[in-house]
């Protein structure tokens, strides 16, 4: 395997490769920082190259994991395709809709199936996967609401309220799609007061999302919640509901409290997630299988339908997903967007 | 204490003052089915009523007990102002705005303080106290969002997307404005595709609420969820949040399944906060101190909200609580509105 | 009702009848300390008694209530009996099998039934009710084994290592009795190197007890645990598992942690239970009827069976209940016991 | 590797090392069902060696896992120790203690450190090494007491009283030492009247260990448990307690009831902690450093607490460790002592 992007997440992806996937090795690593590849390759005993170009050609590498700068995807997943070279990159695909089509488009005329995966990660989450199961089974009905939180610690300095949306929300788009198996048509969005610990943006935010079979979602972000990263999803179905478990492995009794200990954010919460993703990858790459991971459709609509939501938070008013033209572009509008 | 109405609620009540409430005896029943007044009356030693009119003059009874037909109830209300006598209403206060003022207006022209509370039993729950003294210590910073969930085993016959908002909702509106100390002003309502067990209303519905100092709630209601009756209230403050917790009284293994037993109905659910409050009113009446309970403006408050609710079911827009107006009544709107 | 003995238990039983319970009012109050008694009367509206003699004399006086010092207990009740009057002790009935065999004599000889309750509050706790139920209910098959945990924020000063067995361990034992209907026949004591936070006993101690249905019953007593008042039973059957569940009002997630948090003491952990037991007593003791609580020959045998257990500890072998001889008093070995 | 012993377990171990282990590969498996051994083979594209003597000295195996019958163990170990070869061995080592000591002093004497590994696989259970984690972080203060369960859906036909003890018991035996870092001394057997549901045995039984240290651990052993696979520990402190959270991916609500699902056996239950066993050993095999797995004394002593507690069902008395000579057997033991 290549790396492209030795940061915080190429570090773990080499990391749980080194420690905890089967079938696979760290073979080539490549960072605008040289000195960072140079430590993530040193570890696994991989290459450094010089340029992410000379990365994807080499004969060392037969896949690449691309964990750079959101704004070199698009040119790297471009030429991982005519590379022939399957590629699994970390969400957002980009942060374009054109570029999401130019890479479609590519991958299309190659003509030999989905060479790209994105890191959704939540699909391979053993609460998802169980949740799935439960609402595939049938046991419980027909979906009809869904209940979700996304809420961390603490907000990047940047992002603002446009970010809450691409960078986070997006995870729950992709999930909500993949659990019920209907893309999302309409979207709306909605604020209270912002909190006082943060003048910069919208937090939290609560969003709608429909999708074409009727179900209706309900998620509330809140980039700065403070008390814990917290992840929650509820089906609510016909004959019952269906909802993640806080999944944590004790429980204390001191000074008066009986509880856990929240993760402190999303690495530790979706350990396993990343864990079963890349070995999913792995698996299905070593055998020339298509992956379960998410496709570049998946991710060309999740960040359609996070675009629909930026307007939606401009415009006060519901919004098709159809109605977000590819022309558009929701980042020179995120300083204008201060909670008022 | 005097009772009008013998039947579920209104048995209920005399049960528990029976049983279970400190200072008061039940003295007079009156229901419209003579018999069914007598079952009630018989096992209190109380005495039959031929009207509820000679129930409230009578000078055997201090204080009176409203658990009649809706339809009734402003009629009788207006009745123990007249004679002077502390009443507890139940829900609602009376189904159109005009006849909730025209009851303020005669209790304020009286003049000496707040003779009729209302059963909005919500606010001697256990759970809800304990929320509100949590919020009340800061400890948690303010509230910014709700989350709530209202959820019944099988829906009355009658009732339809309307009774959803003005039976059920009303509840999730008192309870709101109760803990956040904040007159609701705005409303929006929202559906997803309703459960085919029920194709009479809009099941469930998902409503929004919002308070002058900017908190945004949203509760979800769903009359038919079939898996048990369920409440649920979270609040998302600044530094952390509080929900209610499900109280149970014992967990049981078997079968492969861990778990406790949801409760059937509302009044299993709310046997306490039935308790305690008569308990409040007693203690109140009998001591002439103003109650806790629910107050008429409460009451005209929450039907004003509920009001706002049912238009924005009909124009799917938010609604100004302001513009809902006096003469407004939705009732005849009820068959029209069966989800499409 | 009349009261002997004002102090934290005598002032909790007023203020409960005072304000929870139906049918019944404080009409007399006698205490040592008479300032005391004269307070918990005043604010009930009570006389004050000279003497407990000339209380259970009153004709104003129904039934009495004795939260008095444990050493009056058997004279204070024994008068009640020569009185004719039903009376509610608290536990321990008395702290001599002597005394308690008295006391059944008494109450035998005079052949009106069960004049004397034993205040164990247990029987009255919504868990174990429901545990008792569900057990009754015969779906998870014959009990076999038993799992409890009894435990305190801090130990009184005074008590030592039979203390907890006498005034702690006994509630477990009458809850065993009560839940297995099958008397309890032998016992075993056991301890792990105690806690250095109290110098001044065995603490934690766990004992076995065995009923003659053949169930084990183990339970840890732990009066200096720090972390909260916690009380714990699980009764493992041939088909599942039934437990308490911690009943609690509401859940919150700060400061990185998930929980709730424990009460401090017993009064707060088993309130309802008093309101209950006080009610039951009150039902029973207006209506004539035998009533739930324990009686005397419950209070023998949990005394008994505490004997016992102190017994066990000495000798650190199994100790059958029918060794323990009606002449024998462990309290002299009380400051010889020490852990070493 | 190698694999020694093609059945479930060693069928599971092939999984695991083919789908989620790092940096290690299948090469040989034996079975002494050749067809069985096949098949294991063939989807990791093994070689099938016709002896475990061959298998072990085959030069294309590095290190050796044994998962054959129990009575083949210590002949295996001791060749692998003889040809230098590192080996996990299934739990136990060998079923007697003579065969234990073999082993352990042929390790010694070839002086190279442990070779031997066992496969007590709660030491990577996230659970318990969490809660090593909080106890080692000293925030609660000394162990003092430790409360088990060890609960099994249906047990096996053969294994009878004393097999609950040398094949569950000796997990929560070696679980406890390496939790509290301190040998358990002595020990003691209790059991209630057995479980209707199988009448070959003492179940459940409940037994006590004491570690040199002072802490006392109880431990109720239920092999027709019933209701799920369930595996419990609390550790009791000073300041407060820690125990074991059920780790679950989901919750449902349902047919009046709210819950998840037990496991139904130790496989689901301790998939996380196999992986992570698995995959410490091929880490610590490939750079030559010692493992963090149970070590050929430990299973000895886990072996000899195990013997004591047979001892001690017999004689119903408390059994020093010590005590337990080498050649005591307990195994012809087995089929006499059937519950009376």
């Amino acid at each position: 395997m290549g790396l492209i992007g030795a940061g915080v997440m190429g570090a773990d992806h080499a990391n749980t490769l080194r420690h905890s996937v089967a079938g696979a090795r760290l073979a080539g690593v490549h960072d605008t920082d040289r000195q960072r590849a140079a430590m993530v390759a040193g570890i696994a005993g991989a290459r450094v190259h010089p340029s992410d170009h000379e990365l994807i050609e080499s004969p060392d590498v037969d896949a690449v994991i691309i964990a750079s700068h959101d704004s070199a995807h698009a040119r790297q997943v471009l030429a991982c395709i005519r590379a022939g070279k399957p590629v699994l990159c970390e969400k957002p695909l980009a942060p374009s809709i054109e570029d999401c089509q130019e890479i479609l488009t590519a991958q299309q005329q190659r003509g030999m199936g989905d060479l790209v995966s994105i890191g959704f990660m939540r699909r391979f989450h053993p609460g998802f996967t169980a949740m799935k199961a439960e609402l595939d089974s049938a046991v419980l009905g027909e979906p009809l609401l869904a209940l979700a939180s996304h809420r961390n610690v603490r907000a990047y300095p940047t992002g603002g309220s446009v970010g809450t949306l691409t960078n986070s929300a997006v995870h729950d788009i992709d999930i909500t799609e993949w659990l019920l198996g209907s893309p999302i048509t309409e979207v709306g969005w909605f604020a209270p007061k912002p909190t006082s610990l943060d003048r910069d943006r919208h937090d939290p935010q609560l969003i709608h999302l429909r999708t074409a079979s009727g179900v209706l979602i309900s998620v509330d972000l809140f980039v700065n919640a403070q008390y814990g990263y917290d992840v929650r999803y509820e089906l609510v179905c016909e004959r019952g509901t269906v909802r993640l478990a806080a999944s944590v492995p004790i429980l204390t009794d001191r000074d008066l409290a009986h509880g856990y200990a929240h993760a402190t954010d999303w690495r530790a919460f979706f350990a396993d997630a990343y864990r079963l993703e890349l070995q999913a990858w792995v698996d299905a790459t070593s055998s020339g299988r298509a992956t379960a991971l998410a496709t570049v459709s998946d991710g060309l609509r999740s960040t359609l339908v996070a675009q629909a939501l930026v307007r939606s938070m401009h415009t006060r008013q519901p919004v098709a997903v159809s109605e977000v033209s590819p022309g558009h572009s929701a980042h020179h509008a995120d300083d204008v967007d201060l909670p008022v």
